[in-house]
């Protein structure tokens, strides 16, 4: 007997993608043992990318958005579900097979998921993850006196935001920049970078495995910008902090092209938001390896204030918000 | 330090959900032993359900939704987490309350989530399980001769979902009819019962429990249409199915309203879809506690085929996709 599209997809997918054999009941069933880390994030077109993107990268960067919330908190990423909202016209196979191919690459089992039909594309993805270490980082257990870490630099997909805006789109695995970006190469190769760190952000899971190893690391993942998410740390922990906004690790692309994008550079780090990378507090006895690459950029302290160091005032919890 | 609108929403969800101490990290932390049942579900405005409707309503519907899948896999829920897409000036409060108070009401905890703005509201709720026995129920498990039962009545949500169309909605507990629908009052009563089918849908936890500690059901919901869904069932678990039309439980609503409405009552019944009654197999040796209020409604057979009985010909698995 034939059944439906989705059906059809439900076929397909218990045959391409990982974890397939998991779907065709009501639910799926996973063999949970010890506790589970699990969260939920949304892809919305025209609020989070732009109409016309290709679903290929779409599918990838649903999943790292997602995998980057699992690694801060120190979670080994084990099943995605997947809630997929689209005009029945839209290139579901390609998004899915992207999807199932990127979950590959992550040892993630894609278990199961929704179809309905919508006018815009919107994806939801639920992921669950086991933990590392004997226990999940969470966000409360910074002390004054820590020093605070980020993973990677800041404000690159705060430009490429604004480069996408600006008509920058792939055009299968490359970039096509607008005009005034496309020379000197150096500055293609800036805004190229830009817009993948926008694009095709990579979750930083060696780093959220080396964290959910330690017994005394609090992490979160950049996500709403660093001040604000600085301040969401903050909060949970019930302390302080002090950065020095000199050796906060602006990427060389806000240096180049925050002039050419209008853009104030300070602001793209502090605010710009989807760094995806991690902002985590350890005693000052720890550091993380050279090889992951994480610069201190301040530290914990006992008074509830946010401040630039060598008092130059508050840091404002300002970020990007995609609730508008 | 005061933080965002999303923050906002994320602390009050934390003093005012079921679950909501689980909030405030990258991601939810749950105490999982054993296996899990997971399914995710989607609520379109424009697909599923007009736009304008009462959040509170919407709220209620999408969890009875979800509840429905895990019901048919003898899961009893425990957790939620909630993707939304909504305009800002939303009543996100309002929707949030009523998702809060009905978790509250099954006994789930709603641990997390994630906002997004968006034109138009896209809901989608991802639910997790325990067994309620020594495993979960399945698709797959039905086997030639086995007696096929429904939970309840079919078709009352298709007639409720043609009032919507014609602009039956929610006042707050009331519901307004159509002009043609509001007398004589019986008519007015069946309406109701069909738009409350519609909006209003239980997912039958009690039947799902009462399955689940069954060693040999199989179990499907009906939410795409009981032909459809039967064909589901009976493709998984490699048999055929012979159904009797004349015991098909249909809703009084769909014999009284089915000629105004413009529909044909056997089709409404078969493929109307959205019932959330349970459709399940059992060994001839068992039977439902008569409380549960089931019916048998036919037999599982060797052939592939769906057939009606009486040699009235093939059971086609039409039904109604959300897919378009």
């Amino acid at each position: 007997m034939r059944l439906t599209r989705e059906d059809d997809l439900v076929d397909w997918l218990r045959r391409a993608a990982p974890g397939g054999d998991r779907l065709g009941d009501d639910a799926a069933f996973l063999p949970a043992a010890g506790e589970l880390a699990i969260s939920v994030d949304q892809q919305i077109e025209g609020i989070h990318f732009p109409a016309g993107l290709d679903p290929a990268w779409l599918a990838r960067r649903l999943l790292e958005v997602c995998l980057s919330d699992l690694a801060a908190c120190g979670a080994r990423a084990r099943w995605a579900l997947l809630a997929l909202a689209a005009p029945p016209d839209w290139h579901h196979r390609r998004f899915l097979r992207a999807l199932g191919d990127a979950c590959r690459r992550r040892r993630v089992e894609l278990v199961g998921g929704d179809t309905a039909s919508a006018e815009r594309v919107g994806l939801a993805l639920t992921v669950l993850g086991e933990p590392v270490g004997a226990r999940f980082v969470e966000r409360s257990t910074a002390r004054p006196g820590d020093r605070l870490w980020l993973g990677g630099t800041l404000g690159a997909a705060r430009v490429g935001r604004h480069l996408v805006g600006l008509g920058a789109r792939p055009e299968g695995r490359k970039l096509r920049l607008p005009g005034d970006f496309r020379r000197p190469e150096r500055v293609a190769r800036a805004a190229r970078r830009a817009v993948r760190a926008h694009l095709a952000p990579r979750a930083q899971l060696e780093l959220g495995e080396w964290l959910g190893r330690r017994r005394l690391a609090a992490a979160i993942d950049v996500s709403d910008g660093f001040a604000l998410d600085l301040a969401r740390l903050c909060r949970a922990s019930g302390v302080g902090a002090v950065v020095e906004p000199e050796v906060l690790p602006r990427d060389p692309a806000v240096t180049l092209l925050a002039d050419r994008c209008d853009l104030e550079p300070l602001d793209a780090a502090l605010s710009g938001g989807e760094d995806y990378v991690l902002l985590f507090a350890l005693p000052r006895s720890a550091r993380p390896p050279a090889v992951l690459a994480c610069r201190a950029v301040g530290r914990c302290t006992e008074e509830g204030e946010l401040l630039l160091a060598g008092d130059r005032g508050e840091l404002h919890p300002a970020g990007w918000s995609h609730l508008g």
